[in-house]
């Protein structure tokens, strides 16, 4: 079910099969079917604390690699972790997760992790054989449909929108639509746990879904602030 | 509560209000927490059928900006809708929907006309009031976050942007993120109801996300193949 031994993460550059959640990382957080989840790497293994940077490779990478297809990732929690949600002995398989979210963050042992948010599916089926040939990740979990992309909108992103004429303040592009101009307001800190940011103007930017896309996964970033890296400067 | 009489819809440019689903509409479709729901205009009250094509103005084009701004819409049904969700007599409010669809199509009279499919949100509170100064649809019903826009992802789409190497089919071009290529599926006849297109590598496009917007508003689109018209010609 879960191949490394020692790596929380199984996978690669094709995307992540599993996690193991058992209390390895001192900035996981589990809110039972949400996850803040720690990559792997940089850490002492028998004190728990970051002792270097992580990077975007391996495990890393893969989980990354599954938030932009959309591909959901088995979670087993291990005893170790938290004690509300983890079994008191051994392995447990929790079902499939969506990996909503990823960003790099100082932890808090100072060093450089990356962190991803993973959220239950509602169906925790067993997922179905990739159907597709000349697919090359046959063991990737799949389900048939799964949400990949959230685009969440306020008044106060609609305001913004407006503000620019729903113009990318990165291209300047307008996308004409029949029903007018569209854009896409990002939260610079992300709303909600664990970033909390602000739903005010000075948070939002105006993009196009392009720039938004490359906002969200870090290919571009507001100078001295990491889209949800809280602060780190570059 | 909703204002114009006769129509429907009541919204224009800068988005809808509330819609009534009260019967009036031979091609609309009631499934509780779902609709499908026919526009105004070219249809005989007398009658209930359309004898002539509707236009993407006034209360259609308002439901189509509130899908863009992912603004939700009050639904109110009345007397003469679908007997299983509708009330006996008078009208009666039955919370806030979010548009998660519109297109065109040829109704069952033959004549064009637009279509919206409606999800109720989960939280049916009363709309808070609109905070933001500035902003002239203070009408329009606000809730903190809504879902703006979703894109799927199925085995069958990973391999379609596999085989094109994640390059838009329209300007080629290919994101790219720290986690590898970018690009979104399209499924030209859109999964799931009404559309029910099948999941095959014919029937999905590898688009970048801003031509993904364009060929979901409508602003292209495969000829001869409206993106859910069933294949209308142009």
């Amino acid at each position: 079910m879960h191949r490394p031994n020692q790596a929380g993460i199984c996978g690669g550059k094709d995307g992540a099969e599993s996690i193991v959640v058992s209390g390895g990382y001192v900035d996981d957080e589990d809110y039972g079917t949400e996850l803040v989840y720690t990559g792997q790497g940089g850490n002492d293994p028998a004190t728990k604390r970051q002792i270097a940077d992580q990077q975007l490779t391996r495990g890393n990478l893969g989980l990354a690699r599954s938030q932009i297809d959309g591909n959901p990732v088995r979670v087993i929690r291990g005893a170790g972790g938290d004690q509300k949600y983890s079994p008191r002995l051994g392995l447990r398989y929790d079902g499939l997760f969506r990996v909503v979210d990823h960003w790099s963050d100082t932890g808090k042992d100072g060093y450089k992790i990356w962190r991803y948010r993973l959220v239950a599916l509602e169906s925790t089926d067993p997922p179905p054989a990739a159907p597709l040939h000349g697919t090359t990740d046959q063991q990737t979990p799949r389900t048939e449909a799964t949400i990949q992309r959230l685009v969440r909108s306020t008044a106060v992103a609609n305001g913004v929108k407006r503000l620019h004429g729903h113009r990318c303040q990165v291209c300047g592009i307008q996308l004409a639509t029949p029903a007018g101009p569209y854009a896409e307001a990002a939260h610079i800190r992300a709303l909600g746990k664990p970033h909390n940011g602000p739903d005010v103007p000075s948070n939002v930017l105006c993009l196009c879904p392009n720039h938004h896309v490359l906002f969200d996964t870090g290919a571009i970033y507001v100078d001295g602030w990491h889209r949800d890296g809280g602060g780190r400067r570059r």
